[in-house]
Order: structure tokens, then C-alpha cells, then sequence
């Protein structure tokens, strides 16, 4: 359990043909409430993916009822059909859990009556998640069925708007709208409570394992809340930025703002400092859903802790998962000026294809990591700097230290520290070797 | 011959044993005026060697009498003692060229009578020569030896801070004094007038062949002028920032600060846009020395011209010896707003390792090119970007153009066209593929 560890959340993962292998490649998480909050971080990359340009707006909101994901296509750089798939994606979602979108995939009209899958419907016959909608209101679930035909739509029915969609895949691939459509109906009728599983392996593109993490914390009052994540992708974000996708998910009862502050709190120490290859997804997104069925409320603090625990985990699973890497390497800086300062010194060494390719060969090549120090403009003395591999201090003072020959590189964790003696502030970066698989991988994705 | 193509400059290249192989490593080219004038363009790399920290302090009078260049030790995080060796082999050029320096190595004191290879030093008997000496004054070269024990150094003679030093190899590994002094006095030995290809040479390191290049031009008063380089390494920076090391001579004569606008106009379109692997070295040095020969006067806009010819054509020389690669890349950023953002937006795809790889792969993956776009701060629209891969406009409008399976990437010379749309300015970077090869020949250098 992971999305579904926490309480009022299902899920499920559904092959629907997007990827020729036949793996399943469709997942949905819905939150029954009684709260809807959310919160997301997307990719800083300016050139973004459709479903990142529509859950970003749809989070303005503050709210979110489910998220859709795909693999298999990436769904960005396909045109303004691919922007209406998306769309049409999250629409679908909202119709289904509103009871609606039930009809035989063939005909695809949104709304519709309810059909056998009624029983799924979300908070079917409960009544705190009635009093949750978005803008009030409550009513039978059948009567609510959205668009097509069958009356206006109600203020408080599931729109597309309360619907995230993630995609992961190749840029430029649209992907077939039967197919996936189909594939979010199965989905749905896939939902359980025990579902978080499924939907984590239904997020994989070239992962070799689903990556999931739970946490569990308790409010100022004592009252116990779960965290729970699934994540993929990473690592290299090979293959043809197939894109990091995390959904995280917890059962504490907190407004939208507490989320996001809690949100960008883990992800500034974690998944933004895993930089595998330097190179930055069209489509990443973190989502985080707060289902407030354990009636804890958490302040930003205690979230932001187990949340960040969470991110952690789920983000040194993804940097132990990448494609090709023979090595996970942690570049901690010491001694910085500003947290800045150690973020931008350890990054210029993660994005170091030469330090990289040496630590595949298990070469403690130090003047690698010095050379990338010097590109950066962090404060620092050039002839005053320490370089640690693997906790040998090879360069001392800007000179050699101890013997490089006494550093063993045979582990796949390798660690290096790098002290730029100009003040407090330390930072650690995540990255991985530079392989031949990873030349291999990432040169025979798409062709 | 390249550097000995201008009048006035005499060249070697020896095996001094840096080099386990027992391959050429040093290199001397000398400039025997009238002129002294010279410019130099230095690595940006804030961890810089030790060669760099004294060439950059040197160039500073403007006057370079000759420059001394080793390959096999970068001489960079040596310590306080490679600094004094850099010291050493400035000086000891000096001595050599002042007519003094040549006891036998053994004892290695500077100064001291000339010795059998009087014969060969420079501006012995010329005129012209000791009027373009900094400082004025001239005098019998034999009387002009240099500090240890036989009388104040005069004026006139040839110092240390007349003499650039470069290195090339292992940061972190100081060369065998004894070694590269030795080979300095044969190098010194061995100056002729066609020694170019020889200097050339002792320069490589990695590279398969060596590098040279000539230009002839003219001034307005229709007098001659040549203008003759050398250079190694680049490429994939490749092995151990082995560095790009280049030497520019010209018998044009001009001012140190016509030189100086010259080369950096000439630089910055050419080597400043050749971005292998994003690795900057911590040792690169483009030297140019003018000796004043043909008498010729070139205005800057004129010596740049053929200044950035010869550039270009080094810069070329050194992206297709690139270790490991199969292919070279250009980049071509069209429709900028400004030549700061087509040089930003054109260099992120030359660091995509996605897209790098994907070109070794001959898979025309036009998406990682968008990725790379997108994380820049250059002014587009990300919505309406165009992108063309060897001349197939596979991505219009933002959206899929022409088919990619229509590209063909089997030859080694691959061009990217980028359309920003957002103005008129346009900028070129180079670049080479990710390769098993380079992952290879970087994991496997110093170990």
C-alpha cells in the first residue's frame, strides 16, 4: 500500500494497450475525502507537456478529486490534439466518478446514466464527502451526471478541473484516444482501496521496480496520519526524459496552502536535488492529496517532516533505479557560504560527465570534481578547498591530500564532500555515474 | 608549418620522457620580433593551474617573447611547488633565450655562460631586435645572462615574465622537474624556422593528429601578413580536462591591444562555441603573438578576420579528433532576440546528454532538442518553436512537421537548425555525440 496507505484514497493500474509490450500503463488515484485539497510541483522547463499545462492551472484550485496517469506517451509537443486528449482525459475521469461516462467506449459522450459500475463511484451513500464538494452542495450521485444531454451540470459534481493528469513517455508521441480513453474506464472500474500497488506499476516506463513509500506521523493533539507515495522515472530520466511522476497522498486533514508549504518544503531537499543527467523533463510533476480521513491536522512542520521523509525515500529509490548506473553518488558540499551557494557547486559536479565517467571506471579522479567547483560562482577561495571520496581526503588546501590509490570506488554508493571552508551552509546533490549503458539505453530508446 | 608560417617565429617540439610513451611533450615557439607584442584569452574556470595563474599575470605587459607548453601534467592543484616549477620553466626560457641557462641539467642554476648552443639564440647579431626589447636598450646578447652570480640582470635581456607557460594532462600530478627542465634546454636547442609541425606535436596528447592552421591577409597599404596556429586536445575535453591549448602567431605588426580585440572577437565565435561535453578546463590558453616581421599594419577588423579564420578552422580541427565521437554537431539558434540568447539557447542542447546520445544512436529524437530549449531564460514562445535535423523541419509550430523517420543521421556531420521566432539574431555552437567510446576513454584515463 502506498497512495492507499492513507485513508480515503483508492486506486488502480490497468493495462489499455499504450504500451506495446502490454504492460499496464493507465493508473488512476481518487480521493474520497472528506477534504480535497492539493498541492503539485511541475518542471521548471519552460517547454512543458500537455498535462502539465492543464494540472497546473487545474491546482489554482487548491483542490483535486483524482489524478490520471499514463505511460507510453508523454503527451507533450502533439499539437492542440493532444492538449484536447489530455483534456478530454480529465473530463472522462470527473464524468465517471460523478457516475457518469459509463457507455461502451465506442460512443465516448460524456455523461450518460449510470451504469453497472455504479457501485464504484466515490463516496456512494457516504456523507462527509457531500459536504466536501467543491462548492458545496450534496445530492444523490446519480443525479449528478455531468454534460451530455441529461441537464446542466451541478456546481457540485467531479469536473475536469478537479482532475490531474500526468503523462510519461515519448515527447512528440500522441497516443491513441480510443485506446486510453478505454484505459481510464477500466481504471475505474479497477478502483479499490488496496489499489496504490497497481497504480505504481502502472506508472513505470523502463523502472525495473515500483518505487512506493509510507510514513506515519501524529498531529500536536496525538491524532495519527499516514503519508504515502509512488513514484517512477528518474535516475537518468532516461529514457527520452521519460519523466519523474510522484503522487503522494495522506489522510491529514489540511487546507491547500498547508500543502503546498509543506510540499515545496520536501521537494526543495529531495527530488530537486536528484539531478541524474542534468537534463530536465517536459513532464515532471510531484502531486500531493490530503484526504482529511484521519482528522489530524498537522501544522507545515510535522507535515512537511514525514512528507519529506516520503520524498526521500521515493527519491533514492528513483537515483538506485536509473538506467545504466553502476553508482549512486552523493555530492555533499560543506562549508558554504549559502545553501545556494553548496546547491550550485554540488550540482556543477552531478552535471560533470568526466567526473561521472570516471566514477564509472572507479577512478578517483579529484581534479574532475575541483574543475567542476571552479565553474560555479559560489563563494570560495580557489587555492583553500578539500575534496573527500569516500571519506579520503585526497585534495587538501587545494593540493593533493591523502593518496587517491587508498580510495575504493568498488561500492555503488560513493560518496564525496567537498568543503569550501566560506561558511555554515551545507547541501547534498544525488547523481549517478556516467555508463555505457546509459549511452546504450538512451541511444536505442525511440529509434 | 603553422606557428613558423609568420615571419619571425623560430618553433620545436622534444620527447623530455613526461610521457610514458617517450612521445614529443615539450614544446617551445619563440618570437624573434621586431615585435613582442601579445594577447591571450585564459580558461573562465575559477580552479585554475598553475601555468594559468602565471601566463595570466605575465600577459599583462602586453609583450610575450616566447611560450614554453608540456603535455603530460596539467601542473593544476600541484601545490606550491608546481607553482615554482611553472616559475622555473618561464625562467629557465628566459636564460636560454638571453643566452645563458645551458649547464648541464644536473646543476640547474640559472644564469651562467653561454655554452654550445650560443649559436642558437635569438636576435643573435639582429638589429632589429634589440630596439623592440620592453624596456628599451640594447646590448650584446652574451652579456645579458640572466640573475645567478655573474652581475645584475639587465634590462634589456629576456625575463621569466616574458614567457607564457602552458600545461596539458592530470590535474593533481606535478611533472619530474629534472624532466621537463631537461626538456626545455632541447627544445631550446632544437628552434628552427620550420619547427611548427614539431611544436604541434609534443603538444598532444589524446589527439590522433595534430592541429594547425594558416590564413594570409592583407592591410590596407596592400602589405602581406600571416597569420599561422596550433592547437590539441578539445573535443570531449577529453581525457582529464586535458585542455585545449592553442598558440596563434602573426608577423603583422600591431599593439598588444589591437591584438587583444582581435582575439577575443576571434575567440568568442570560435573555440567560446565549441561546447564538447560542458567540461571546462582548468587549464585552456589561446596565446597570440605578434612578431612585427612583415611590417604590415592590419587594423583589428582585419587581423580579426583572418585571425577568426585560422580560429575556426582549429576550433573545427579539434571537434573532429574529439575522442570517441561519431559525429559532429552543429547547433544553430535562428529568430533570437539577442546573440546572448541563441549562444544560451543553442549551448543547452549542446550539453544534453539525452540528445547527445540519441545522435549516436542516429535516432533523430527531436523532443530532447525541445527539452533542452525549454530550460533556458532565452525569449521564445514555447508554443510556437521550430526545429530541423539535418534540414528536415521535424518540428513546426511546436507541433510534429515532417516525419522524422525522414532524417537520416548516418554521416558523421549533423546540423541543428532552432527557430526561435523572436527576432533577428543567430548564433552557432558546436558539439560532438555521447559515444560508448567517450564513456570509455574517460572512465579508463588515469587508472
Amino acid at each position: 500500500m502506498t497512495v492507499t496507505a492513507a485513508q480515503g484514497f483508492r486506486a488502480a493500474g490497468v493495462a489499455a494497450g499504450l504500451k506495446s509490450t502490454g504492460a499496464p500503463d493507465v493508473a488512476l488515484v481518487v480521493n474520497d475525502g472528506p477534504s480535497s485539497a492539493a498541492a503539485a510541483v511541475f518542471t521548471s522547463n519552460r517547454c512543458r507537456a500537455n498535462p502539465v499545462l492543464w494540472s497546473a492551472e487545474a491546482i489554482k484550485t487548491g483542490s483535486a478529486r483524482a489524478v490520471v496517469l499514463n505511460s507510453g506517451g508523454a503527451n507533450c509537443y502533439t499539437g492542440a490534439e493532444g492538449f484536447q486528449l489530455t483534456h478530454a482525459t480529465a473530463e472522462l475521469v470527473g464524468e465517471l466518478l460523478s457516475g457518469g461516462g459509463s457507455e461502451p467506449r465506442a460512443e465516448e459522450e460524456p455523461g450518460g446514466g449510470s451504469g453497472p459500475r455504479a457501485e464504484e463511484e466515490p463516496g456512494g451513500g457516504s456523507g462527509p464527502r457531500a459536504e466536501e464538494e467543491p462548492g458545496g452542495g450534496s445530492g444523490p450521485r446519480a443525479e449528478e451526471e455531468p454534460g451530455g444531454g441529461s441537464g446542466p451540470r451541478a456546481e457540485e459534481e467531479i469536473a475536469a478541473i478537479d482532475v490531474q493528469v500526468c503523462s510519461t513517455g515519448l515527447i512528440g508521441l500522441l497516443n491513441d484516444r480510443d485506446d486510453l480513453l478505454a484505459g481510464v474506464r477500466a481504471a475505474h472500474a479497477a478502483l479499490s482501496d488496496d489499489g496504490g500497488a497497481a497504480a505504481a506499476a502502472a506508472i513505470m516506463t523502463t523502472d525495473t521496480v515500483p518505487k512506493q513509500s509510507v510514513a506515519e506521523g501524529t498531529d500536536s493533539a496525538g491524532r495519527a496520519f499516514t503519508v504515502g507515495g509512488m513514484a517512477k522515472g528518474a535516475g537518468m530520466l532516461a529514457p527520452a526524459l521519460a519523466t519523474m511522476l510522484v503522487v503522494v497522498t495522506t489522510d491529514a486533514d489540511v487546507d491547500a496552502a498547508t500543502l503546498d508549504a509543506a510540499l515545496r518544503r520536501a521537494t526543495r531537499v529531495t527530488f530537486d536535488r536528484l539531478d541524474s543527467d542534468g537534463c530536465q523533463s517536459t513532464n515532471d510533476t510531484v502531486l500531493l492529496m490530503a484526504s482529511g480521513a484521519s482528522g489530524a491536522t498537522p501544522s507545515v512542520d510535522e507535515l512537511a517532516e514525514h512528507l519529506t521523509t516520503v520524498c526521500h525515500d521515493l527519491a533514492l529509490q528513483l537515483l538506485a533505479d536509473a538506467e545504466g548506473a553502476d553508482h549512486e553518488i552523493s555530492i555533499e558540499v560543506r562549508g558554504a557560504a549559502s545553501e545556494d551557494d553548496a546547491v550550485e557547486v554540488a550540482r556543477s559536479v552531478a552535471r560533470s560527465n568526466l567526473f561521472k565517467a570516471a566514477v564509472f571506471g572507479k577512478d578517483p579522479n579529484w581534479g574532475r570534481v575541483l574543475a567542476s567547483v571552479g565553474t560555479t560562482s559560489a563563494t570560495f577561495d580557489p587555492a583553500d578547498l578539500d575534496v573527500a571520496l569516500n571519506g579520503v581526503w585526497v585534495c587538501r588546501d587545494s593540493g593533493p591530500g591523502e593518496p587517491a590509490t587508498s580510495v575504493s570506488l568498488e561500492d555503488r554508493a560513493v560518496s564525496v564532500t567537498i568543503d569550501l571552508k566560506s561558511g555554515p551552509e551545507t547541501a547534498t546533490v544525488w547523481t549517478n555515474d556516467l555508463t555505457h549503458a546509459y549511452v546504450h539505453e538512451n541511444s536505442a530508446y525511440s529509434s
